[in-house]
């Protein structure tokens, strides 16, 4: 009996045409990532759950892969959990290993547990793929890939202004227009003390970021059903309709709103130094202040980045920010980290919506030598070894099938030259070559043939 | 309370340096791979346990590292079972899916579910982790990389050419001295036949699989051991002690010996196929016929090649042959295919070993400016951004640190070059550039320098 054949859902295989245009993106990032001196490490797949476990919140508990232990595992297990049907306190009993949530909890853990290899500020990247048990829709996999560049151990802003530089760098490779914003966090702290409400600064902040969803009138009643006061919230109105005015005009008001507040105002200046510092750059794309910017929040304690595309309805492409206590968990205390990480997912959808693949990125071999039987093999494979010395992707089709079916195979693999070497040609020494993009063909000698497709 | 940090044992962290010197494994393998036409595909970590169950054998089954369905995941569980620690049993009513074991069923389930879209014969490569519940030990891992390149749908024995001319290339670019080992499994069963024990095959060669490791005395004990008569033995002898002689003398002694068996013929005629084919070719190594190999041997139905390399004792680095009916299992009868697999982390090893990475291969950052002060970072910032703009992989001290700490920075990322930019250089143009691997120093233009360092 034939098994059927499936992944399980919210995975994916990916083809040859699919991974062509995943590497172009990958390579992008990291060919910016070691121009700005990151260096590549990896971590394993799997993490022991001591490491993953309460680092995302209960819900994210809940969405960690779990490995069953090898052996009698069951042994090990509470008898009256396992009779009681206790699904959860016996997840923890009968599995010591999960696999990776996030490169960030993994990026800590390595970074204590080799502190004595590491040479601060630390500038690491990382590419792998994460899992978690969510519900899969579209756009949203239970398998994928984030792609992740750090610098720990340095307070510095210029840390931020390399990591907009990256991501400007990035996208313009691509080919793709986007706007930089960026906000942070002692900002929001300030616009709460100023409106009266420092401890409520997570209401306040979870609200304000709903902004480009739901409208500010929305906002405004979210605040009021979060216990802010009216008065308050009025306080905060020309702030929240500062979008699409300058940066300029949004630190004026900025500064005038947070005077009072200390925090307010070092976050202030601190973003003033990156917009100074950005000066002398010729930046490819918008850096903008959005004071309603949040992220989450949870963990960034300075500046807040966020990228979206500007052609392109498609929420956030890249994001990331500045996090004072990521170690502190593992016991390596006061070390400040700033990392941005690029949503490799929705940068494809991006680019296959723009269609702004390049050709030459996708196409793989380059030529493929027709095969017209054993005699003129024997030339084939000669000529097809000259082609690969100078290093051109190249190959023989295996036997002498019906040309059909070898020019169906040159079209399917969107090979775009054919050499067609067949005996009249090899008496003459002049091969022909066919270019399959427009059909022509031309007679030629197999140097001639490696200089053009060169 | 800090968390003690380690990972699952068997598994492993890559720094930078680590992941400069795998990078240029996996990346000359890939460019050799495209070089021969090969395209890559990826398939997810997890597949379902009912593709992976029964295709590596009881032991496999075992070593399959199982993932705990989510939610309350004990409700399907059988009660019995639970409540008598059944661990067996409850392991596949708990758990649905399971961590990628190897790349080949994984393969072959790719190839069936996505036949329709894929154009024969198929030529792909994969280049991912894999894990086993192995018992670790030095040299075994349980997240371990394979390197497969396969060609599916396809008869012609060119493809056994062209996959021993890639170990040819991808070892001679490593710099690594190999002999590639060939063999049949019709050869094997020719003999087996000759002998009078055709329903022995596997007996024979696991036998005579063992005579790197035990000597031909113990082998012919073993073989006597599982049934086969004084006589049969005898008439392997001259056999068994052709290691050291010729090709041709093989191939003598190998006709003369299977010469009534159909299969054996058959065998012979297509190693000798492949041997003629690779005439043309200045391959960099030796291809030897090895009539003892058998390599497992369970799902090999034609060509068997491994590699061991020449200056180290290491086993065997790279392995393969060709296969009848890999995808049958999931429905798709009459595919034969062929291939082959690098084993990344020996070849890792033997490079160690020999000191042979390219030095230029691992380093990363070719140049870094040191941070002399605020005033100073607004040119050196400059000078950074021009050196990127010309591909060269640099960066800036991101804080005005003691010069000892800078340095020893430098130092531990291996820069080879750091530039100093301190008042006096930048007010006369010329920054100095300290070589940091022979300690000169020179004063140069930024342009000089650029020149220089590319």
């Amino acid at each position: 009996m034939a098994q059927k054949t499936a992944i399980p859902k919210g995975t994916r295989d990916f083809s040859p045409q699919e991974m062509a245009k995943r590497n172009y993106i990958f390579n992008t990032i990291k060919e910016v990532y070691e121009l700005f001196g990151f260096h590549q490490i990896e971590t394993p797949a799997m993490e022991n759950l001591s490491t993953l476990m309460g680092k995302y919140g209960d819900e994210g508990d809940k969405l960690l892969f779990k490995v069953l232990n090898s052996g009698d595992y069951l042994k090990k297990a509470n008898k009256d959990d396992l009779s009681e049907g206790n699904s959860n306190s016996v997840s923890t009993q009968i599995s010591e290993k999960g696999l990776r949530y996030d490169l960030t909890v993994p990026f800590a853990r390595y970074v204590v547990q080799h502190r004595n290899d590491i040479q601060f500020p630390f500038k690491r990247y990382q590419i792998q793929p994460v899992w978690r048990a969510d519900r899969p829709q579209k756009g949203r996999y239970r398998e994928f890939f984030q792609c992740d560049a750090d610098v720990i151990g340095s307070n510095s802003l210029m840390n931020e202004v390399e990591l907009i530089q990256i991501i400007d760098r990035v996208f313009h490779k691509l080919g793709i227009n986007i706007t930089i914003k960026i906000n942070n966090r002692k900002i929001l702290a300030g616009i709460a003390e100023a409106i009266g409400y420092p401890e409520k600064l997570i209401d306040i902040t979870v609200a304000m970021d709903k902004i480009d969803k739901i409208g500010p009138d929305a906002v405004y009643e979210e605040m009021k059903a979060r216990g802010i006061s009216e008065d308050s919230v009025s306080m905060l109105e020309p702030f929240m309709n500062l979008q699409g005015n300058s940066n300029n005009a949004k630190f004026n008001c900025l500064r005038e709103f947070v005077g009072e507040s200390a925090i307010g105002n070092i976050g202030t200046l601190e973003i003033e130094e990156i917009f100074d510092r950005l000066k002398p750059f010729e930046l490819h794309n918008e850096v903008e202040l959005d004071l309603t910017l949040a992220r989450g929040l949870s963990y960034y304690t300075g500046a807040i980045i966020e990228v979206v595309a500007n052609d392109i309805k498609m929420g956030s492409i890249c994001g990331g920010g500045r996090y004072d206590d990521l170690t502190g968990i593992f016991g390596l205390k006061d070390v400040s980290g700033v990392g941005v990480s690029f949503g490799a997912d929705r940068i494809y959808d991006v680019l296959n919506e723009l269609d702004a693949f390049p050709k030459e990125s996708l196409s793989g071999t380059k030529v493929l030598i027709l095969n017209f039987g054993k005699e003129e093999e024997k030339e084939a494979i000669k000529i097809l070894d000259k082609i690969r010395n100078n290093n051109i992707a190249s190959e023989l089709y295996p036997s002498s099938a019906k040309m059909k079916k070898q020019m169906t195979y040159a079209n399917h693999n969107s090979i775009p030259f054919v050499i067609m070497a067949g005996s009249t040609e090899l008496e003459s020494g002049l091969l022909t070559l066919k270019n399959m993009i427009n059909g022509e063909q031309s007679s030629l000698t197999i140097n001639d043939i490696i200089e053009q497709i060169k």
